[in-house]
């Protein structure tokens, strides 16, 4: 064990404070940051994501608006939904929970969130915006590992990096970011040949396959950096317990390599909700016409 | 000189004869696709470019509309025209010629495009969509360069791509094309590190920088698939001539390395405008609800 530990729980904080210092500002001029949530169905992880998001925006002396709608909800009501919350001035920013239900189509409802208050990033406007370098809502969870690796490098120009996992939600917005940061960037997947030499090569690691401790620390470069975006549940060691959390990376041997690392929990995973109030913030600040936040955007 | 010449010529005369065969049977069903240019201005190099598309297009059986426009025209007179073709049944393809003269927003006029009928897939809707891998018009550059490498690979699947060059007209879309048909990505440009060693990996090399004569043969790893995008023109022998026309890619020595090479001219050059006509005839497909011509897109 050589690797710095990144401390993204403590990193999701200062964010956070951040986050509240602008919004103390905002309410100077009578601006409150609104996200609205919306649930469909009874989903287990997603309530509570959604009571984690709910209780942080209020934390950051936002309005929190949720709406938990029933699994049964037809697509035309969410819609309906949408709409309103799209017209809506107190509402900034708009996030749908995924996954919906089964009947009801997912890119239809994400592509019917006004791009300008779509917090998740994930509106092909959005995708389309951040993939031509202009301004956009950048997706959460990419958004808070790049500011873990701008905090810790100052700047990325240069590096070479290698994503692995090529999932629209982190992989590929997360290659966008880096190559808008003029880092090299390859994308490694599941059909990438020789992926351990291929990661080999890179100074900035960033793991998102879902694959518990896939990448391990002979597939590093001596020093290297490593996000671990990774949130895999082990079996457990026995019945009724619950199995360990790790992530896409072998922390014990590859922090015996790498140069820095996210531990897992407490990496990646708290920057997420994090940046979803930056997210918030931001379209709120764009809505006004006002100055954006500094170090809260890509 | 040992590498296979890609005939880029050659395969675009095939494209265009694919089309033209569409077309055909479209007509059979009374449907005649039409391709809408609009040129702003007097430059010399687009005119000519629009005069080729637009012969091109008759050839291929399709309507031609070309506009016009004076340089002085108006932003709002020129979205008026964009409103208008968006609207117009019988224009299935609209395309305006860049660059545009000072006074008008690019970005806002290529927006202003319905992006079904965005046959140059610039509006930031093809580009989200193209990133997220759903059905988009795919920018005809990037199009081309692909259909030169299935032609030549049969499957891209796990072979290892480096693409030269990162702008929005052709290095992105070109990785996101090659990502999607499962390639490893690499994304190199003028702030790569050791750049021939980053190209030296690959299987098969994009170059789309617009440096005359860039990568040479050394970059190349032997057996190398080599698609230079460049069209670059040397300064003149002596005053009054011509100079010659040459690629980002060093023809001579990379020839000898590389398997296989694109000429220029008469590699990627010709398939752009077959592409244009591919995605004229996918985009009438389209608004009419038939199946799409197989082959001629992403």
């Amino acid at each position: 064990m050589s690797a710095e530990i990144i401390d993204g729980k403590a990193f999701a904080a200062e964010v956070r404070a951040k986050v509240a210092e602008h919004v103390a500002k905002l309410a100077e001029r009578g601006i409150k940051p609104g996200l609205a949530v919306v649930l469909v169905g009874e989903d287990p992880a997603s309530q509570v994501y959604v009571r984690s998001k709910g209780k942080q925006t209020v934390e950051a002396g936002m309005e929190s608006f949720e709406h938990k709608l029933d699994a049964s909800t037809s697509e035309a009501d969410l819609l309906a939904l949408v709409d309103k919350l799209n017209n809506d001035p107190a509402v900034n920013g708009i996030l749908v929970q995924l996954p919906l239900p089964d009947h009801i189509d997912e890119d239809k409802v994400i592509n019917a969130i006004d791009p300008a208050k779509d917090v998740d990033g994930f509106h092909i406007s959005n995708v389309g915006l951040l993939a031509t370098g202009q301004k956009a809502m950048v997706p959460c969870t990419p958004l808070g590992c790049l500011m873990l690796l701008r905090d810790y490098f100052g700047s990325l120009s240069g590096k070479s990096a290698v994503v692995v996992g090529r999932s629209n939600i982190v992989g590929k917005p997360m290659a966008q970011l880096l190559l808008r940061d003029s880092c090299t960037v390859t994308i490694a997947h599941s059909r990438t040949k020789d992926i351990e030499d291929v990661v080999r090569q890179a100074d900035i690691v960033v793991a998102a396959v879902g694959r518990p401790e896939m990448v391990t620390g002979d597939w590093l470069k001596k020093g290297a950096v490593v996000i671990d975006v990774g949130i895999n549940r082990l079996p457990p060691a026995e019945e009724g317990a619950k199995g360990k959390l790790v992530g896409d990376v072998d922390f014990a041997s590859a922090s015996d390599v790498a140069g820095a690392i996210t531990p897992v929990p407490g990496g990646v995973g708290p920057m997420t909700i994090a940046c979803l109030l930056a997210n918030t913030l931001t379209a709120t600040c764009r809505a006004n016409g006002l100055e954006e936040p500094e170090g809260l955007t890509a």
